[in-house]
């Protein structure tokens, strides 16, 4: 057999962790494509249209919205510069820190779980002057905050985890921004969209963001591997106008710049082999996305719906969010709590038996005593998988053995 | 279908340049997995193995070689500290510039092709002084220069490009650290193998190189994807002595020792999300490589005798190889200058249509006058594919055509 009609991935658990996440038979087929040059005329189409399908208007949105409100794909934005580069999330964090901060200079992280601190180090590493701006766990940093922060010094970078995979905590992408804009206008805002591309609505032309960064095996529901950045037309501006060159090599914009716009305008171009056959899943789950049912709203209001379910049933379950607030918890995943008397041992083997795959804690200081469940992508798209339900059904027998042994 | 007895690949063209290479059935529908948390059970050994299967000891070969020779897996070293990482060959530099070299020091690049350009400006990036020896198109640096500039200059790092796929010029590793480690026993020495590692010999330990670094789409027949990088215990010692922090974060030892130690030990640890499926992919391939038939050292044989018919058929042709000793000619890949007259238009399209992929030219100053052909992994080693035939007969009746309508 060699057709997609075919192909059916193996038996396997319920990925449910939030990312990598459950990947369609046709994005793993598509990963199990034929070896090819990377400088191939059949490839470089592939490339030029995934860098395309990252900021075309999505045109079958257009009637439907109201008109201020447009949904070009999934970071929906006009003239933002894509970079699809192989490696992990984090890379994106190098390529801000080396191609938009010169050493010397100031950036603000707002940090609302592990990943302000991580991006914080990663900033240093590359000759920043870092300040923090701390949230309680559970909660994103204030408006007040940071409008105070940026009043007394003048900040080349300002950047917050969208959704911080640690906490579940949902920033306020939209009044951020407009913070920045209203204290501090120059400062260029980055949104760690790791965990929130694909799942949560993002509107970067819209909100006035610089630069986003995401992966590949998240909401984009392609397995990992793959570093996606978009900047925008200010982020590009800064770095052309940078006076030392960028700070990371394998990272540098200077390098992957001509390449991006050669693959874009359809020709070849070489820095580094980009990761071919991930390029072909890429390509298969963003036409997805992008170009067929259901709409990019639609999928966003699916993600909003399979979210209410999980944290209803958990709610009723007895079990807390980590968020503080329900307006900022996330809608691709969910953060709990363990109840009083159980811990780890007790939930999350139990729940493995039962074919469901959930995270443990990450987040340093509570590590233990919380779980994380992600419901992105074709889990929460696809209801007739029954993801959802599965989940949900797993949970509260697992808790109620659990209860029942105490 | 889901399994790996029913799954082929789609038909396609022979993919014959010198990476990515033709990728097995088997190792496409690993990279096809199921989605997997890179922390689960299941997982955790899986990449526990691919850092292993780059260590241990090849028991087939023990019986069957002189005792003083030993065939240790694809580079041959018993103690070597593996780093798997996402990523292109590239970040291979990146780790090395960023990890063993400290802002101010030397290094000393030798330059055999296009690659040592960009070793050079890759070390620049992160703080080193680097001097370039240069060798003319299709030699090597001569062991007396390299001598000659060791005396002359204490370097903290010296690098070479085993095989420059710019020229596939194989540069003599054992030779040139038996000349470090006469000159100046202490400068390190850093082979480039990304188009070497599993198609020429490499022997880590017995020729005392001290990092190695690959990528998985070469010799080591799996998608491209990921950065492959062994230390040697003294790479290691001199990283652990560094006054300064590592100057990149994504490429950062301190972040990615720990992460490789825990998951050799069967435990998880997390800094950056592996790529799951593609460690899945190169568990198939190195499982392959190391652990049956045929052995490695045939392996390498193979890969020679697959070499000298296609370089003994192109000298047929009246075609002549860009290296200017055959003794230092690649293994696993050819170029050749095109025939007077003719150029890539003439040759490298009449291929394509017999469902042969060759590669242009990559070496900047002579770019348009030559092609290369790429002879590695299951394109050398699986007979019965009968690659390296239709590659002859493909550029025979090619070069015919071409003569004719000319």
């Amino acid at each position: 057999m060699s057709s997609i009609e075919q192909f059916r991935q193996s038996p396997h658990k319920l990925l449910v962790i939030p990312g990598p996440i459950e990947v369609s038979d046709e994005v793993l087929f598509a990963n199990a494509h034929p070896s090819m040059s990377h400088v191939s005329p059949d490839f470089i189409p592939v490339l030029g249209d995934c860098i395309r399908m990252t900021r075309q208007v999505d045109s079958r949105s257009a009637n439907t919205l109201p008109s201020h409100i447009s949904y070009r794909t999934v970071v929906d934005t006009a003239k933002g510069q894509p970079f699809l580069i192989a490696g992990s999330g984090t890379l994106g964090w190098d390529q801000i820190a080396a191609n938009l901060v010169e050493p010397g200079e100031n950036a603000l992280v707002l940090h609302s779980g592990y990943f302000g601190d991580s991006f914080a180090e990663c900033l240093e590493t590359y000759g920043a002057n870092v300040d923090q701006l701390k949230a309680e766990i559970g909660a994103a940093v204030s408006q007040e905050a940071i409008a105070e922060a940026l009043g007394k010094k003048k900040y080349k970078l300002l950047t917050f985890t969208h959704v911080d995979t640690s906490t579940a905590v949902l920033s306020d992408a939209k009044a951020i921004v407009e913070t920045v804009r209203r204290v501090s206008p120059e400062t260029l805002v980055a949104l760690d969209g790791v965990c929130s591309v694909a799942s949560e609505e993002i509107h970067m032309d819209q909100w006035d963001v610089d630069v986003i960064i995401t992966a590949s095996q998240k909401g984009l529901g392609t397995p990992p591997g793959l570093s996606i950045l978009v900047a925008s037309v200010r982020a590009m501006q800064v770095f052309s106008s940078r006076k030392s060159r960028p700070t990371s090599y394998y990272g540098s914009w200077k390098k992957w710049l001509p390449v991006m716009q050669a693959y874009e305008s359809g020709k070849p171009s070489y820095f580094a082999t980009p990761p071919v056959n991930l390029i072909y899943a890429f390509h298969a789950s963003l036409s997805k996305i992008t170009k067929s049912s259901p709409s990019l709203a639609e999928r966003y209001e699916l993600h909003r719906d399979a979210s209410r379910r999980v944290k209803a049933a958990a709610q009723e379950l007895g079990l807390k969010q980590l968020p503080l607030d329900p307006a900022f918890a996330a809608n691709g995943m969910t953060a709990l709590w363990y109840p009083d008397g159980l811990s780890a041992g007790d939930i999350l083997p139990r729940l493995v038996k039962k074919g469901i795959v959930v995270a443990g804690g990450l987040h340093v200081d509570v590590k233990d005593k919380y779980f994380r469940i992600g419901h992105m992508g074709i889990t929460a798209v696809e209801k007739s998988r029954g993801d959802v339900d599965a989940v949900v059904k797993a949970l509260g027998e697992t808790l109620a053995e659990a209860a029942a042994e105490k």
